[in-house]
């Protein structure tokens, strides 16, 4: 298997790894590498314990936890350990194709292609074997075919609810945001969790009830 | 059961849950909401891909994404969800107990006390069963009882070894740290992996070479 057609990605060369390195862990260890810049894509969300917006490493991480604690609620048996290799794994694409905010339709229009694109140039970093399992993990989770992969979209749309819920507002107090409008974009945890899914309800309800996500659009 | 002896605990309850939510349910939301804090931990660290320092939730999920991409090289066979849960759940206790720098010996010194009266507590937020399960993960972690947690280990040391690689030093230029310090401190990645043993000496060997890692104390 020659990997001479797939160079070390721009980041990652930045400190060529040692001379003698086996090929199959380079690669590895460049994909790694890469990867750190995760930790520089900003999110929407404010959080919960500091007055800044959330990055995507971050976010990953409290998903995993999330999936370790409440795994329990889904309604069809679930594979955990490829839960949480999918939430893990969820947000990479935006190391080269960018958040694109939840409420924000303009950017949600050309999201697939330059995610697939993204996804393309990041996994072909790792050995073939790799580069395709992962590839299929995150096909999976984006087009929620399996109960794992529903169960880890729920737990990307619960996660971002929690952290608005206890900043008494957050992203809700997005412009033409309405609470209609989060139930909608809300709903896909209905698919993996009823138990879940009647919280996160009560959860929008109550923020409507306390004026931190209007009822209706008020410049409407 | 009852949970009455257990209050919410101070951050999660700035803003309370809504009224019915199901007992277990509300402990578990909690604890999701308690450790937000951990993106509030600061290490030592600098990342690769911004000039600041990383934080545990950062830290945590590369380990996570680690273990996805190099299981492969444990020595022994791992249940990965197990490895997985570990890395995830490690540095929870530096919520409550701050983080403990590798290279600094006299923080050292009653970091395990601290770390498990955090424990304690913070488990504590869980239904009971869960609070029981999660502490012997953690304790399996921290005494290397098997090889999932010595896997973990391995990952928890290697990561900011390709951190201070990538910055040209890093925390290796703390003063006093010398190549022998550091091979020393990370040899427990060779209890998981010969392999990845193999490439972390090469990371600090090149390091020396290059003048990123003192060959010795400058001022001994
Ligand atoms: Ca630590």
């Amino acid at each position: 298997m020659s990997h001479h057609d797939r160079p070390t990605p721009e980041f990652a060369a930045a400190v060529p790894q040692p001379d003698g390195t086996p090929e199959r862990l380079r690669r590895q260890i460049e994909f790694v590498v890469e990867v750190d810049q995760l930790k520089n894509v900003l999110r929407q969300s404010p959080l919960l314990a500091a007055d800044r917006r959330e990055n995507d490493a971050e976010h990953s991480w409290h998903l995993a936890l999330m999936v370790l604690v409440l795994a329990e609620y889904a309604d069809e048996p679930v594979d955990v350990v490829r839960v949480l290799a999918m939430v893990v794994l969820h947000d990479l694409v935006e190391i080269y194709a960018g958040d694109t905010p939840l409420y924000d339709s303009a950017a949600g229009a050309d999201q697939e292609e330059r995610e697939r694109l993204a996804a393309d140039r990041l996994f072909a970093i790792l050995p073939d074997d790799q580069r395709d399992r992962f590839r299929a993990l995150w096909d999976e989770f984006e087009e929620r075919t399996s109960a794992e992969a529903r169960f880890a979209k729920a737990m990307d749309r619960l996660q971002p609810l929690l952290l608005n819920y206890g900043n008494r507002g957050g992203t809700w107090r997005t412009p033409g945001v309405t609470e209609a409008e989060v139930l909608a974009r809300k709903s896909v945890i209905g698919d993996a969790s009823a138990e879940l899914w009647d919280y996160a309800r009560t959860l929008i309800r109550t923020g409507a009830d306390r004026g931190w996500v209007p009822r209706a659009d008020p410049g409407a």
